[in-house]
């Protein structure tokens, strides 16, 4: 869908874009020097890095690594690069850091990444460094934390700028110049009125752009969206997302201003939620690639025990039909392309289906015309799929009923998936369960069953 | 791993929380109007709805109420309505608008949001509407898209702010209020050289607390994250992420700036890959939750296509050991549910390894490790799963050598698919391939012929 114009030539990719990710090299001219324990070496290394970077760096090593070369950056270790670790290589930094340097780390935070970094935590490490850290600003990450996992509460700062309805632009100006209690970064300046309740917002940039007499009022964008702070992480990565927002101001339960959830942490919680879909679509509970071997296997046991349920159940409809299959081997070669088709058919309309309703597109508005259009979809395929395995089989066993009983099983096993794969996740909305999580599960069950049913049930009415 | 504290009763959950979807009341209340043709009152519904909700409307309705609805709303048409629309919609309602309105809202449009409108229309409608669009926003709109797909180039937008080295913080205000060709939203003023090169960046935030003469110079941040032009857009939104952006300047081949890239384009980027991502490993090319249904068909035959190819090769495999299912028949039953775990087990390792590989956490320094790891994970289940299917299927079949031979294949295909799970993308990387696109289909060949070669081969030796 792109228009091709003469200048195409002019913006030519080159081979090599130059990217920020973590070079290869670089990882290696360090795990050198740390391995002739080169500690001016490593430390020059680090000085000009990102904490980003130290953490991708931190990341990928391994644990006997990652301890020495702590050891060697102790002294100047950036406590951002605590915010940026992944969540199962924190507690093995901070368990080398040692609680008390630790704590003073998180304390010289801003008070989301404090949170965050807390309760990524495991329980003991939580409790350890929570009591090393300063009384005055322990409440305000307990306070955090007494928010519900994954809510707005825990996401936000409590810092930010509040304006009164009456200010003009100048006072807001000398506040901000004067004010030595306001976050590091902000996009806009929130107007409340006598009871703390946000009635609007200003961009800074729209702001400054005003002479110092205009009122704020005047000049503010009254439409805001609010967000609660029991929200889920998920619904306020919609929100921003849907309404392109930069910032915007957190409420309790009585409307009053709490806090301010910026891009930046939301950006990082799209990752999250991203990841979890496509995880759990695969049958995974939670990232755990650099957790030990023993607790990854212990993930991924449960989703497998089940599975093993439904492969059961599909082996028993396999064997109400031995018979069939000791007259007619051919059965058995066959039967696996069907369950095969039909599983991989469902799986592209669950695919759309559980990606459609995590983004909100498939509502009960549509959802009628939606599952009608896949099953449709399907049926064309169906159709298009039984004709040929219909002829490759029938050159294959020279036995036209065979085929007949083959391609027709083919395209109702895939007109039936279609209408799983849609119907399925749908259903799961509807009992309040994450169709991401389940919906595999019971669309395979459907598929594999369904086709060895049809396939064998077929083969032995009208061949045998 | 939350903190639980007495204050946890505080933020207890809400049964409903607030959410900012459009729902599904108002949908209905709006058809309702639009069915009995009250024009006013679908304009009056319509009024205070945001762009965004509008375009929700529009994408989960149905075509003739699409029709309808666009004819009502027509003079009021707010251009910001076709960025927030579905691909597949864009069209539809541009062609109901007519090529000039659609024309001339597109031109009231900010440059990037108009490049992304136009991009994503067919190349008829693309064609029709540029050509109704005044000279000069045409020029820069096809500038826009002579840059490659899903660059950075076609992100950017054109106004940006910049200030000289030897600005202070009096003059550069100054400037923003007299300029009349700023962007409606910027976060960041950025340095130039004399060259054009960016050399640092100032949070207007931070501008905005300094005192008139300040030198921009002495407040700006020096270490500045330049992006390229030719950057693939997914690169950009791992660059934001990374390192918590909110803008970013585009240089061009010679390092001079072109251009800004803010972080509510990145924030549709990172759902737009996210999405890539999941879609491609359920075998889907692309989100085509509203295309006619024989488009969707066509986009899914292809993947089907080569499933039945991969399945008939695991089918000739069970048809090289016909003979010993037709003296056995247990092995029909139960040869299904070994390429079914392992095909489960594999599929766990291959999303693990997938996501990690697009987010940059699997990389070439510690791929031997996490593979180690995998196959490790995975050797734990297969003990565990053989000696569940061993016990179950004895109880059964009351066959000593037929469960041994089960549970050993069970254990030795659950390690080949995690084995195959992290080397097949791994591979697919090395030779410059999405494993995101591939990876299933090679999985799930390697895991059914596997399967049934071991399970079938086995017995056929030790049983027959």
């Amino acid at each position: 869908m792109e228009k091709v114009t003469v200048e195409q030539d002019m913006h030519a990719l080159t081979p090599q874009e130059e990217t920020y990710e973590l070079k290869k090299d670089k990882v290696e001219i360090i795990l050198q020097a740390l391995d002739v324990a080169d500690v001016s070496g490593v430390r020059e290394h680090v000085e000009d890095m990102h904490a980003a970077d130290v953490a991708e760096f931190l990341n990928v090593i391994s644990n006997n690594q990652r301890r020495e070369f702590i050891e060697i950056i102790r002294d100047d270790f950036d406590p951002e690069i605590l915010v940026e670790l992944d969540p199962d290589i924190k507690d093995n930094v901070v368990e080398v850091l040692g609680a008390e340097q630790s704590a003073e780390a998180i304390a010289t935070l801003e008070h989301d990444d404090a949170v965050q970094v807390i309760e990524d935590l495991e329980q003991s490490n939580q409790d350890e460094i929570l009591e090393a850290i300063p009384q005055e600003q322990r409440d305000t990450i307990e306070e955090g934390l007494s928010y519900p996992e994954e809510s707005a509460g825990r996401l936000m700062h409590t810092k930010y700028v509040a304006a009164g309805e009456n200010w003009d632009v100048g006072s807001a100006i000398d506040y901000l110049r004067s004010s030595d209690d306001l976050p590091e970064v902000f996009y806009s300046i929130f107007v409340v009125d006598k009871e703390s309740v946000p009635v609007g917002s200003v961009l800074i940039s729209k702001a400054i752009r005003n002479n110092r007499d205009v009122k704020i009022k005047d000049i503010m964008e009254d439409k805001i969206y609010t967000i609660k702070d029991q929200m889920d992480q998920e619904e306020v990565a919609y929100t921003f997302r849907k309404y392109a927002l930069a910032s915007a101001p957190v409420v309790n339960g009585d409307g009053k201003m709490v806090g301010v959830i910026t891009i930046d942490d939301v950006v990082d919680i799209m990752k999250e939620e991203a990841e979890e879909d496509i995880l759990h679509l695969g049958g995974v509970k939670e990232a755990d690639l650099y957790a030990a071997f023993v607790e990854t296997s212990m993930h991924r046991f449960p989703w497998l025990l089940v599975n093993l349920v439904t492969a059961i159940a599909a082996s028993a409809v396999i064997a109400m039909f031995a018979a069939s299959i000791e007259q007619l081997v051919a059965l058995a070669v066959l039967m696996p392309i069907v369950a095969s088709m039909s599983g991989n058919a469902g799986t592209q309309t669950l695919t759309i289906a559980v990606r459609s309703i995590a983004t909100k597109e498939l509502t009960e508005t549509n959802a009628k015309r939606i599952v009608i259009k896949e099953v449709l979809a399907s049926a064309v395929n169906g159709l298009l799929f039984a004709g040929i395995v219909g002829l490759v089989s029938y050159f294959y066993y020279d036995d036209l009923y065979l085929s007949l009983v083959f391609a027709f099983s083919i395209a109702a096993a895939l007109i039936l998936a279609a209408l799983s794969g849609a119907l399925v996740p749908l259903g799961l909305v509807r009992m309040g369960v994450d169709p991401a999580i389940a919906s595999g599960v019971f669309l395979t069950t459907i598929t594999d069953i369904s086709s060895f049913f049809i396939f064998l049930g077929l083969a032995s009415i009208w061949l045998l």
